[in-house]
């Protein structure tokens, strides 16, 4: 195989990277930070953006588009929001460079084109969005206002890694507004499940659905409900997040409606998010040794049919066979790909398309003609079989779905294992250094003790998951009581 | 009606402005010169993003994102690309805000946080992307390379109108890489008849298309295609573009492959593009003075229904043969909403659907349900009929294509009746003062007559036909010898 790949027990982080890049995800650019997200990574990203989409609009969601600048004045009119994001943001200060009169063919920043007011690259849209939000609205009937956006946003952070944290990301972003406080609690949750039923049932990732504690509240949410996932170094992942503001956006940017009884009030607000992160869950979560392992559902690529042959006069009744069986598997809304070209040996494609976590390969030679069958192979657990090439369209389809839900089975598998409930500290250490996973603990409630778990432990708490059971119990670090447990992890 | 737009008599540019506006399309935002697009707005891009985007995939393309910066080092690396775009470039000079010592809850640049190189906010990808094209590129193998992105650029206009011009917009670029001269130039053909398939078919505007003059070329391209619209005020509108770009960019990024006899040669490329001013040509194309006309294929809403009633009783038997009907369109692939609304009368729902340039109003009442039929009013001529209910799939299915075809037909008849052909710099100036639209003349063929032409008449030269005919003439401003027509036109 020409493009090996790092084992996940030699190094579980360069095993990442070399899958991102030599399946062809994405590459590093020349900016800091940045990616290019390559066609194969893209053909991914689309097919969960469009599933993910499809959802939204089936929930009542339109998309809209909103500046990518946000003016300074706007940016920081709500104040923990910008203290959030103030230390990581790209500023545009000039609008324009000239010819350089010391290095000719050179540019230079004109200073003459300096902005009166500095602009920022969105970090999050709500300022911008909210201030658009004050023309909308005026009376309860223009509420909710149900909108979605897919843009890129950028936020300058200091150590990146493909797709897991990127100084400039692709993602969706929801930001509604409603009438009362009770209808943008509904639809926070709501957009909640919408998330946790696209990550376990598109990409097949088990998720637990939570809520954050203050310390770990998106900045100028009153609550942010999560889905975390697991890694399969035993690390968690938030997978996505759902914010109920309250009115904090709407004081900030002055955005009232007039009630049924003429009466002014503060509108209520969401926003929700889900970003190319996810593509780094999915590699992490799913894949081997050989490489990438993808859920049929979202898979660029669902088949892949090999020939092995010698001779033109061999390949000749293959490509014939095949093109029905190719045209079979489409009728059956099946995305497949007939690799016939000459410059690799089978051998070498098998490899290939194992690397990029095609979910099913079939091959086929002379001898298989003759008897009528095609072999399969399964991604997913390397089996493989001879069928019978009769009703391949049917069968390869159960197949589709059998991986899916195997690879969802496994990751549920591992997950189950994975969550410890521990009842003191020494307990609570050697789960996270020797077990890893989520850890259940219980925790006394306040910032201060989270804060110092995290110093000393280097494992944050995750999430109070939405179906706790309450029972008394002390936390494992002050001792003090505490009424439920919280899920600890190490995380990305 | 609630919303009155101005008349196109009356204003045009106005009339325009009150369109988009009014019927939802976008709006101004607080960043200068950057825009909103509204949901009713992001419905038309997302019909237009998507059929294009299917055109591109079944011509052998694919999808992938590369990053929004650009460093100035790379940026300047094509010269000529770079002196085009270097008068209107975002700057990004810092990375960081912080905390203003003198005024408490206000943030400043962090001074501190000054990039070593300043990044420029993309205003066309060709220099990030050649650049990360000389990686991917070895061998004859590696080509070609047939890429698109979906994208939002900045250009710092000056003076910006909704959709036309704006600093930042969305837009489609396509960057291949090709072996040979004669294979990217039969792409960059290629990709501008997909352009004038789908602006003709699926806009219902009729283009020219045709090749840019020198002067009027893309910045570092050897080539410029493009296809032509016309207005109704008879300015033209360039509605795409399809550049062949030579080796430029493969010799300023140093990007070589070696060919089948081993020898090293620099990449052929082609760059093409449409953006959301296609949707300010369609409005200014189609419109009327009572709003948008929309053409059904592309329309966010090709059918509406409204109810017209007394009391409670007649509307729950008018819902109940609705339900039917919208069944019946669903099930045609036709897109509907039925507005029972009871916040507003008939009327008013009728004019502001029409504001809106829905295709189609279906409007039913108590005698219809006796008589089993259903007003049925064209958008595009206003003409009412009473329809029968049954077979109100079908009948509405063919009303949907007639429109399409009747909205392209008045286009092109305008279109054909604003060529005009001159022989003199007297009717030259009649006919775009008097006449307006195109105007067929001929031209010395050098840039300064050009330039000077344009000086005196504010028109510019909008392309050499493809299919133009050769003649020998003179030039109307020189006189000089002319061995072809070029069209001329005032231009958006």
């Amino acid at each position: 195989m020409s493009k090996e790949i790092t084992s996940r027990s030699q190094d579980y982080s360069q095993w990442y990277n070399d899958i991102v890049i030599k399946a062809g995800l994405a590459d590093y650019s020349a900016v800091r930070g940045c990616m290019v997200i390559k066609p194969y990574g893209f053909g991914l990203w689309e097919n969960m953006r469009d599933a993910l989409d499809k959802m939204f609009k089936e929930t009542g969601h339109v998309n809209a588009y909103f500046p990518l600048f946000v003016p300074k004045s706007l940016f920081e009119a709500e104040e923990k929001n910008a203290e959030g994001f103030a230390k990581e943001c790209a500023v545009v200060t000039h609008y324009r460079l000239k010819a350089d009169p010391d290095n000719k063919g050179k540019l230079i920043v004109d200073a003459e084109a300096k902005l009166e007011e500095e602009l920022i690259v969105r970090p999050t849209s709500e300022a911008i969005i909210w201030n658009t939000y004050r023309d909308w609205i005026q009376s309860y009937r223009d509420l909710p206002i149900l909108v979605n956006q897919w843009a890129n946003v950028v936020r300058w952070e200091m150590r990146t890694r493909l797709f897991l944290r990127t100084a400039e990301f692709l993602w969706q972003e929801g930001h509604t507004a409603h009438a009362t406080k009770e209808e943008a609690i509904v639809e926070t949750k709501k957009m909640l499940e919408v998330y946790a039923d696209f990550v376990e049932n598109w990409m097949a990732l088990p998720v637990i659905k939570g809520i954050k504690t203050p310390n770990e509240r998106f900045a100028g949410a009153e609550d942010t409900y999560c889905i975390e996932a697991l890694m399969q170094d035993g690390k968690a992942l938030q997978a996505g997040t759902s914010h109920f503001l309250g009115q904090n956006f709407a004081k900030a940017f002055n955005v009232k409606f007039s009630d049924k009884d003429n009466k002014l009030e503060y509108v209520w607000a969401t926003s929700w998010g889900v970003s190319t992160r996810l593509i780094g869950a999915l590699v992490m979560a799913h894949s081997d040794d050989d490489g990438l392992v993808l859920p049929p559902k979202i898979a660029p690529l669902q088949v892949v049919i090999v020939p092995i042959y010698k001779g033109e006069e061999q390949k000749a009744l293959i490509n014939d066979k095949v093109k029905n069986i190719v045209s079979e598997l489409k009728a059956n809304g099946i995305s497949v790909k007939y690799d016939d070209s000459d410059n690799a040996r089978p051998g070498w494609k098998f490899a290939q398309y194992e690397l990029q976590g095609v979910p099913v390969r079939l091959a086929i030679g002379a001898r298989d003609l003759e008897a009528n069958v095609i072999e399969v192979a399964r991604r997913d657990t390397k089996e493989k079989k001879s069928v019978s090439i009769d009703g391949i369209g049917s069968y390869i389809q159960t197949l589709l779905n059998e991986i899916q839900q195997n690879i969802y089975n496994r990751a549920k598998a591992f997950q189950q294992a994975h969550i410890t409930t521990v009842n003191n500290w020494d307990e609570f250490i050697k789960s996270l250094d020797e077990h890893t996973g989520f850890v259940s603990a219980h925790w006394d409630g306040t910032p201060e003790t989270e804060e110092k778990i995290k110093e000393l432990s280097k494992a944050t708490i995750r999430c109070i998951p939405l179906d706790n059971v309450q029972e008394e119990g002390k936390c494992i670090l002050t001792g003090k009581p505490s009424s439920q447990r919280v899920l600890f992890a190490r995380a990305y």
